[in-house]
C-alpha cells in the first residue's frame, strides 16, 4: 500500500494491541482479586496461540480465495509455505496477517469473560485454538472479504451475496464474540459463589482507557489507509463512545440514583460496539444518538440477563452481541445518505430489503456462533471437564490454577 | 490534508486521547482512596459532555468565521447542518473537529483538578458544558485561528491583531485551565478534612507517562502533519519534560533532603507546561534551560501557594498557569531565531514590544478565564449548591455520589 | 525523509516512549512494596539524564563521523553547536536525536534492574551518564552506523568491518545492558533481605504490556519509515514475543505443574529480545520458532543463575544477555534467505564465517560492556560507597530515599 496508508497502519496496529492488555484489566479488575491474574492469562494466552495458528493456516481460511467460489472459507494451501509474507511486492501482506491475528485475538478474548473464574487454564487454550479455526475464521470469511471481479478473487457469502454493510466486525467480531460467551458460560455453568464486587475499578477504568485508545486503530484501521474515511470514523467513534458513557449513566441515575464509573465504562464499550459495524454511515450527530441509544438498550439487556442465572460474567453478550446489533440495525434504519458508506436508512428512504439482509447477518451469526461455541465447549467437557475442581474455584484461580497472587501489600 | 500528514495526525489524536485516563489516574491517584473514582468521573464525564456540545455547536464557535469580522467568536451557524464534516473535500473537517475535541476537554480536565473531592456530579457535568462554551470557546477562537486574506477568513484577535505566538496553547488551554481552576476552588471553599497523602503513587506516575505520551501527539500534532516541525517539537517536548524533572528533583533536594516520584512527575507536566507554548521557538538545548527553569519556578509557586488557604488540590494554577506564564515569557525574552518559529527574543536582539504583547495576552487570559469561571461557579451555586454535602464529603465522594469503592481487597 | 516516513517515525517515538513507564512499572511491580517507587525514579531518572548529556554531547559520540576513520567513537564536535537540529534540511535531525536518545535511555534503564532495592539515587544518575557516555556511546557507534563511501562517513567497526547483521539493537542494546547489570549487580553485592514475591503483579502485567506495545516501535521505528520492512517486522515481532511467552509458560507447566503470569511476561520480553536482532532475518514461521526456543533458553538460564549467588534482581542477564545471543546465533544458524535481510544461515547453506563474526561481536560486546561498567561502579565505589545504608535498605528505599510510599490504604 502507498506508504503514507501503511503509516496511519503500522500505528492502528500498535494501538489494537493495547487493546489486550485492555481487555485483561477491563475484565480482570471487575472480578474479585483471586482470580484477575487468571483472567490476564485467559486474554494474552488466547492472543499467543491464536497468533500462533493464526501464520501457520489460519490466515487463509480468512482471507483466502473462497474454496469452490462458495463463499464459505478461504483456501489457506496459497499461504501454506509463507512465501506471501515475504515478498515486497506492495501487498504488505505480512502487516495485513499481523493485523487481522489481532482482529481474532480480540474476538477470542471477549469471549474469555464468560468463563471468567471456573475454567482450566489447558483447556481454555485448547478451545480458543477450535474457536479461532471452527468460528472466527470462517465468519470472518464471510463478512469480511470483498469478491473482485477482475482478479476473479471469491469472498464470503454475508459481505457479497447478502450484501452485509458490516463497516468493522460488528458481526464477525462483537455479535460473535458475544454469543459465543453465553454458549461456553451455559456450558460451563454459574461460579458457585456469588460474584463479589469488582477488586479494582482504577484498573477497569484503565483497561476501559485502552480500549478506547485501541478502537481508535481498530476503527480507523478498518479505512485501511490514512483517508478521509479514517478521520471521520475516529470522530463518529469519539462521539459514540462517549454517548454511550452518558447514555449509561442516565439509565442508572434515573433507576439507582446514582451513576456509577463501571456504569461509565460499560457505556462507553457499548457505545464503541455499537458504533462499530456503522462508523462510516452515520453523520457525527447520528453517532451521538446512536452510542446513547445503544447504550441504554444495553443497560436494559444487563438488568433482564440479570435476572436468569446465565453466569456470563461481564455481560458479554448483552454488550457485545445486543450492542452489535444495536449498531447493525442503525445503520439500516437511520443511515445517512451523506454519510461515507452512502446507505440511506430504511425510515431515510431507503430500500426495506436492507432490515431483512441485515435480520439474516445478525441471526446467521448469532445461531451459528452459538451453535458451534457451544458445540466445542460439550465436547471437549465430555472428553475431560473443562471446568477446574471445586477446591480451585474456593480457593480462586490465581492461587489454583498458577500459584501465584496478584498482590503482596504486607511488606508496603 | 495530504495522506502523509493525515496518518501522523491520526496517530496524534489517539495519543491525545490517552491523556485523558491519564490525568484521571495522575489526579486520582495523587487523592485519598474514597475519591480517586470520582476524579476519574470528572475527568472522563466532561470529556463525555463536552464532545457532545463540541458536535453540536462548539466547534463552529472555535474555528468558525470570526462573527462580524471582530475576532471574538466563530460563526457556528455553517457547521449546524453537519454537511462541513461529511464533505469529503480535502479539508478533514470530521478529523479536526475530533482532535480540537480533545484540546477543549482536556482543558476542562485540568479545571477538574480545582474541584477535586467536593463538587456534586451532576453540577460539574452542567459547569463543564458552560465553561466549554463561554470560556474555552471565546479564548481557543482568539488564539488558535489564523486569518486569512485570500480566503477573507478572519480569525481571532489575539493571534492576529496582538500577534501572539502560542505553539500549541499556552494560553487557551494551560493558563485558562489555571486560572480557572483556581476560581473553581474558591467558590468551592477549601475540603473540611487535610488533603492526605497520595494514596496511590503507582496510578500518579503511571498517569504522568500516559501524560507524558499524548503531550507528543499534542504537540507533535499541532504542527499539523508530519513535518520537519512535528520532528523537532518532539526533541524540544521530550527534553523539556525530562529537564523539568530534574529540575523540580533539584529543588526537593536541597530544600527537603530528597527527591520524591511526586515531585518527579510533578516536575515533569511543569516542563512540558511550559514548552508547550515555545515548542518550536527555542533551540533544543534551550528547551532544556526552559523545562529546568519552569519546574524549578512551579516549585517555588506551589511552596506559595501552600502557606494560603486556597485548595486548588493538585496545584493547577502552579503547574499550568504559572508554568505556562514561564514557558510564554522564555519565548519573547530567549526564543531563538534559529529555530523554526524564528523569533528573537528581547535578550537576543528581540523587538522588546513583543514582552509587552505577551504580557497583554498573558493578563486578558487569566482575567477572563478568571472571572468568567467565578462568575458561573457562583452563579450556579447560588442557583443550587455545587458542592456536596458535608456527610458526603466525610465519606468520599467514591461512595457518596458513586456507591462505589474504588479497591475490594478482602477477598486478595 | 519523506513525510510519509516520518508519519510513521513519529508514532514509533511515541510507542517507544511508553517503554519507560512500561519497564517502571515491569521491575517495579516485581519488587516488594517498599522499593517500588524506586525503580520508577531509577528507570526515568535515567532517562532524564541520558536525555540531557545527549542533546549535549553524546549523540554525535554516537551518529558522528568516526573519529580518525577508526570506526570508535564519533566526531561530537559537528554537533555541539545544535545547527544540525534546527536545520530544515530534510535530515529530520532534531526527531533522530530525539528517537535515540530513547534508544540509550533504554538500554541503561535496563540496568537499573540490577541495582535493585540497593543503589543511592544520586550515584545511580551519575553512574547512568557515565555508562552512556562511557558503555553505551561506543557500542551505538559500533553497531548502528553504515559507512557511506559517496558522501565519506566512516561509521562503527562492528558494523562495517565485522558486517555484523543487528537488526534493531540485539548487541548495543540487549546484551550490553544484560552484561552491564550483571556486572553492576556484583559490585554492588545481593541484597540483604531475601526477594519477596511481586508486591503487584497487576502493574508487572501493565508494563509487559506496555514494553510490548513500545517494542512495536522499537522494531518497527528501526526499518526508518513506513515501508515493508516495517510491516514484516510488526508480523516477526508480535509472533516472537508471544511464541515466547507459550516457550515459558511451557517449561514452567512441565518444571513447576503450572504457568505463571510471571513467567508469561518474562517470556514475551525474552521473544522480544530474541526477535530484536533477527526480526527482518527470519520468516515469520522462523519467527515463532525463534520466540520459542529463546523464551526456553531464558528459562534454563533464569534457573542456574537462581543457584549462584549474583543478585541480578530480574535476570537481565538472562533475559537480555542471553535472550539477545540466541536471538543472534539464530540469524547466522537459521537465517532465512527470503526473509527481507537476505541472509541466508549456516544450516541453510551460508557462510560458516558468519558464525565467527558474531561471536566475535557478541565476545567483545559483552567483555566491554561488563568490563567498562565494572570498572565504572568500582571507582565510583571507590571514591563514596554507591551502596545505600543498611537501614534504609531495611526500611525500604521508598521510604529511605524518596520519603513517600507507594500506597496509603488505610482510608480506603
Amino acid at each position: 500500500m502507498p506508504p503514507a496508508d501503511l503509516a496511519w497502519m503500522l500505528a492502528a496496529f500498535a494501538l489494537v494491541l493495547l487493546m489486550f492488555p485492555g481487555l485483561a484489566l477491563f475484565y480482570g479488575g471487575m472480578l474479585d482479586g483471586r482470580n484477575a491474574l487468571n483472567m490476564f492469562m485467559m486474554v494474552m494466552g488466547s492472543l499467543a496461540v491464536t497468533s500462533v495458528v493464526y501464520v501457520l493456516f489460519v490466515h487463509g481460511l480468512v482471507v483466502g480465495d473462497s474454496v469452490g467460489g462458495l463463499g464459505l472459507i478461504g483456501d489457506p494451501l496459497p499461504f501454506l509455505d509463507g512465501s506471501v509474507y515475504t515478498a515486497d511486492d506492495g501487498s504488505d501482506s505480512a502487516y495485513w496477517a499481523a493485523f487481522y491475528t489481532l482482529f481474532a485475538a480480540i474476538s477470542i478474548g471477549i469471549v474469555a469473560s464468560g468463563a471468567a473464574g471456573r475454567m482450566r487454564f489447558g483447556a481454555w487454550l485448547l478451545f480458543a485454538v477450535l474457536w479461532v479455526v471452527l468460528v472466527y475464521a470462517p465468519l470472518a470469511h464471510w463478512v469480511f472479504t470483498f469478491s473482485d471481479e477482475e482478479s476473479g478473487y471469491v469472498g464470503g457469502w454475508i459481505r457479497n451475496v447478502l450484501e452485509l454493510h458490516d463497516y468493522a466486525g460488528g458481526t464477525a467480531v462483537h455479535m460473535n464474540a458475544g454469543a459465543a460467551a453465553l454458549a461456553l458460560a451455559l456450558v460451563l455453568g454459574p461460579r458457585r459463589a456469588p460474584a463479589g464486587r469488582p477488586h479494582n475499578l482504577s484498573l477497569v477504568l484503565l483497561g476501559a482507557g485502552f480500549l478506547f485508545f485501541g478502537w481508535i486503530g481498530f476503527n480507523g484501521g478498518t479505512a485501511a489507509g490514512a483517508n478521509f474515511l479514517a478521520g471521520y470514523v475516529t470522530f463518529t467513534t469519539l462521539l459514540a463512545a462517549l454517548a454511550g458513557s452518558l447514555g449509561f449513566m442516565l439509565v442508572e441515575r434515573i433507576r439507582d440514583g446514582q451513576a456509577t464509573t463501571l456504569g461509565f465504562a460499560t457505556g462507553l464499550i457499548a457505545g464503541l460496539v455499537g458504533i462499530t459495524p456503522a462508523a462510516d454511515a452515520v453523520t457525527p450527530v447520528g453517532s451521538v444518538v446512536l452510542g446513547f441509544v445503544t447504550a441504554i438498550v444495553v443497560a436494559w439487556a444487563i438488568t433482564w440477563k440479570r435476572r436468569h442465572k446465565i453466569d456470563d460474567s461481564f455481560d458479554a453478550f448483552a454488550v457485545h452481541g445486543i450492542g452489535g446489533i444495536v449498531g447493525a440495525y442503525f445503520v439500516v434504519l437511520f443511515g445517512a445518505a451523506s454519510a461515507p458508506a452512502g446507505i440511506a436508512g430504511v425510515l431515510f428512504g431507503g430500500d426495506p430489503l436492507l432490515v431483512v439482509r441485515e435480520t439474516v447477518a445478525i441471526v446467521v451469526t448469532c445461531v451459528y456462533s452459538f451453535g458451534v461455541t457451544y458445540a466445542i465447549a460439550w465436547v471437549m467437557d465430555r472428553v475431560r471437564p473443562i471446568r477446574v475442581s471445586e477446591r480451585v474455584e474456593a480457593d480462586g484461580l490465581d492461587r489454583g490454577l498458577h500459584a501465584e497472587t496478584a498482590y503482596e501489600f504486607d511488606r508496603v
